[in-house]
């Protein structure tokens, strides 16, 4: 079959052929559907060859959807021909942390050598991919796999961000997102059909505030240095309740931490380096920050739902396998309108 | 100044002549701009004697908005002239229930002869009306009073019910709401503001159902033995994530928990003297049943602050204060739409 | 191998020579160390045919712990010699409840046909025992078998009941506890070594309000209908906080009813048949009322650690499995004190 | 009467001769009992002049506790002779976050001219003080005034900072204090009363890990760069849920974000211009980090309620009025144990 690796540090990635997987007793193999592009997968292969860890070659992807193609013995809870997304980051299964679902926050992955697909193991930039168990499968019913695959990613990780904070965002309320691109366009959407807030994006040019509006925000504002200022007369004084950063470099993160009142929350989603420094001179006092990873394994059900119903879309360009390096490329342009999937 | 008076048990009530009252020192008398006709109004007037416990004469009306007339002395915080909102029910303010704002739940109101306006105190049917306290007032700004009034009852009932249910509902969340009339139109409006749920009401007749999807209810079915069979339809088999139910008689309750799955939520706010059995054999599995009263003293602000911002609206027929014996009238008849405000 | 089984409607229990299981694919084997005898099994031992849905014969016990005998293909996160707990309640693993560990409350296993062992598969109380799913396990240590096998449910259940109502037991609150037994006995040491709360037990004579003040109960009374007043003179007027009911029949649902404050809790785990009824009028205004049932998965885990180190610990008397149906005989009669563990 | 002001920048505080106070309309006369001594108070003496805000001469004192004396016109809630303790940071009232109660979170304070007493208004260092309202005050019963005064600050500053982790504390749960001083200690003891959890105190010599120890910490550590090492040790690996800063300077910030595991939760406490970076690679992830100040209102009455069961007690020494300016020089050495208490 073909697949798109990562094959030479600091290489463009390729297609090549390789074999067609088994599944071990207790795994399922997907006929891969559709799979998305991430910034992450460009962060490492950015990366020198002594902090690159994620072997070679490697099948890129972890957004990944299919059709259910083959059961390994003892796998169950799908069936051949289920149409699935894939839960990333996979975990022990045995700790606390996965017992509840927090499989993004195994502590026992690494030691155990367990990685997400595209991130370690061979990922969905195939025709086939292997999935370790079947606890890590959502079926996605007759959703269009390229509006689907997103939602893994894209959809879940600002899921997960906004699912805690649910309770400070009524009617009345105001949140800040900073970025209107893969996560930040979905977070815009999520924060609309989960809460009533009022929803205000920053982002770095008027271009991206017009897709803002579009994704529905009720109100946009540069994210410079006036940012605050600007929050300021929006919410009539107020501050926001909570800010969500899907940048979260240095000068966002301190954006963000001017732009809030008392008792609020910021999170920090955006893998950006930046580090908000909390203290009691530093921030309106009891303001909560977190920097949360990717989602719960139950919580992509929930998303894969809110888009089953038509909440939620994601926006996509699409490329076929073969070309399936033009989607980093175009990323690393900053020329992509949303998502950039793969189709095998 | 005039007020309208329940004076004789057992007949209507009357408008009738009264010294204007003065303030005693922490006091604020404000010159009332509207007051709001209740159920609850209608149902202490249906008392027999040895049942009735609120004094007479009494001075009706429990929800009030006024205008700042004078100040006690040491009264601070609002200022002559001041728009406010009453908040109606008043506790000792010294405990811990009063000090964090559940001052509904005061447990020493009534040893202490504190009793909400138009429920005990004189109430808002007058020219004039005493606040026994700055802070049971909410600042109205340039609200409407006719379409503030509702706020203080109408709007912070379900307003309460709702605020601690909120991370329950989010965009791939049902809500089932029984009941549009006075409260009930209001709480299908906030779950439209306060979270991203889709409400389905249930009421007795088609044309209260056109009045629920106007108000921004998404589905609506008859309120029969075959509303929870519809609630299965309409939800994909999920049911109910939450029950608010505002008629509070037996077959809604009942009814109530028909709706639910495990692990859901159903609140009993109207006061119809049904009562849901709790019991590992009665409900789905954890489903959480409380019955809350009124609001907390903060909430009221927010309700304010949804209204001042154009999110919430309440439906008025506006009565004269020397008319406002027909606001009853119509309430009985039960061909009210939305709630009855009196104008002095 | 030898199992206890229930063989015959109305029968007593026998113990029968059988085969001994072998695990398929994603199934684990266990050589079982210890059975726990629960009420629930007399329960359904009590049931009349048209009623009894759990299929003959029927080795009994749904508390289990034992030590990894076999893997089936594709099992993994244990290892053949560990020593293991079982979590009972087995859900479909895919659905939503599963994948967050509220797998006691999956919607689908009735249809799938899982059931939990002793109550519809084949449970602990023989040699070696099947689990469907190495998820359902929780490593033990060196935890002595007898000590531990009562956690599996006379000690996730209680936990599970208190979990939630944690943020209200502070050092200044008040929790009553209703029924010292099986269950009872765990929850009061849970509540001094989870919460701060003071610990006010309820049974019906001396000798086991005895042992609940030996478990660490602050105060204890008669179940009787003085208890409200007791509770009353005992928190100085403030009433509980919460409630916890570990017999569930209607005497004791209604005493939780009236030894409440506002807006406190009351949570029914006692499989009794008892009903408690929400509503305006009866009940202090706001108490939750809610019956769960078991626990999540990731809970055993926390229950067990809390043995691991010494914080609780389980009263049991030990039968041989040869003699397992006394120890339903001594259930039966009320004269155990703790614990019936079957050794195989 | 006499009064402990501070009365030129950078001189010792001095007693002076002033007129006792007159209570205006809704104010509070205080005799006072008992008076207590904090490093803020020391702080703000050590300001230059041009950072300087709080007025000269100022009357000390931010923790009071004394006799009601008299009442001005209109103050209810309380009445003469009633022995009270003070909640210190005063807000306007009449906003939303004074409406529940989180009046040191107040806005509108510093535009309104509003500041505590000892920090702004007249403080409790001095034989009569104004309390601007009766909602500021919590009854003490009989407790000892020396042993009760340090609770409005000790003893709420870190009830509030412990009361919103509480569903993180079970009884197998790490928390880590930093500090063992006036806020330390109390925090020792709360977290004993108030939840399940295993206490590791950190602290920079061994008399004060002992001191630790005899408040109720179950393992103590110096706080050094081994601290981290040795809470792994402790935690069997685990390392804390929680860890609550009393100093605050940046080793101990730094200290508390290697001593974590992922979604724990720090909080900074101690006013020690310290501050913890917060983004995706300088914690464990989705750790939270927050700065509260100072308490709720209605907090003080739950903290005052576990003193008069005898829960926690107060370390403290007692200096008469006179020999004031000796709390601050014993606190200035770092000699005191406990808190300082003066008494008029």
């Amino acid at each position: 079959m073909r697949a798109l690796q990562y094959v030479e540090i600091g290489k463009p990635p390729q297609v090549v052929e390789i074999d067609k997987p088994t599944p071990a007793p207790g795994e399922v193999l997907l006929k891969v559907t559709a799979a998305g592009a991430c910034h992450s997968d460009e962060f490492i292969m950015s990366l020198p060859e002594d902090q690159y860890i994620y072997g070679l070659p490697l099948t890129l992807g972890h957004e990944g959807v299919g059709i259910v193609e083959e059961l390994g013995e003892g796998a169950t809870g799908v069936k051949v021909g289920d149409a699935v997304a894939v839960y990333g980051p996979w975990g022990c299964g045995a700790c606390k942390k996965c017992q509840e679902g927090h499989e993004q926050y195994c502590p026992h992955a690494a030691e155990l050598g367990i990685a997400p697909p595209g991130l370690g193991s061979p990922g969905s930039m195939a025709e086939y991919m292997i999935v370790k168990s079947p606890r890590h499968l959502v079926p996605i019913g007759d959703l269009d796999p390229v509006a689907a695959v997103a939602l893994t990613d894209a959809g879940l990780t600002p899921y997960h961000a906004i699912k805690s904070v649910m309770p400070r965002l009524s009617g009345a309320s105001w949140v800040v997102t900073i970025g209107a691109g893969g996560l930040g366009h979905m977070a815009i959407q999520l924060l609309k059909v989960m809460t009533g807030a009022s929803v205000i994006t920053l982002d770095v040019n008027e271009e991206k505030l017009a897709f803002a509006r579009e994704m529905g925000a009720d109100h946009t504002a540069l994210s410079d240095e006036n940012a605050p200022e600007e929050i300021r007369k929006i919410t009539g004084g107020a501050m926001a309740d909570v800010v969500l950063d899907f940048v979260g470099i240095q000068p966002t993160v301190e954006t963000a931490g001017k732009c809030v009142h008392t008792e609020s929350e910021i999170v920090i989603v955006g893998v950006g380096n930046g580090a908000l420094p909390v203290g009691i001179f530093t921030l309106p006092y009891e303001t909560v920050v977190r920097a949360p990873y990717w989602g719960y394994r139950q919580e992509l059900a929930e998303v894969v739902d809110l888009a089953r119903r038509g909440k939620i879309t994601v926006e996509t360009e699409t490329f076929p396998l073969d070309e399936g390096f033009k989607a980093y490329e175009r990323m690393h342009e900053g020329s992509l309108r949303g998502r950039a999937v793969v189709v095998p």
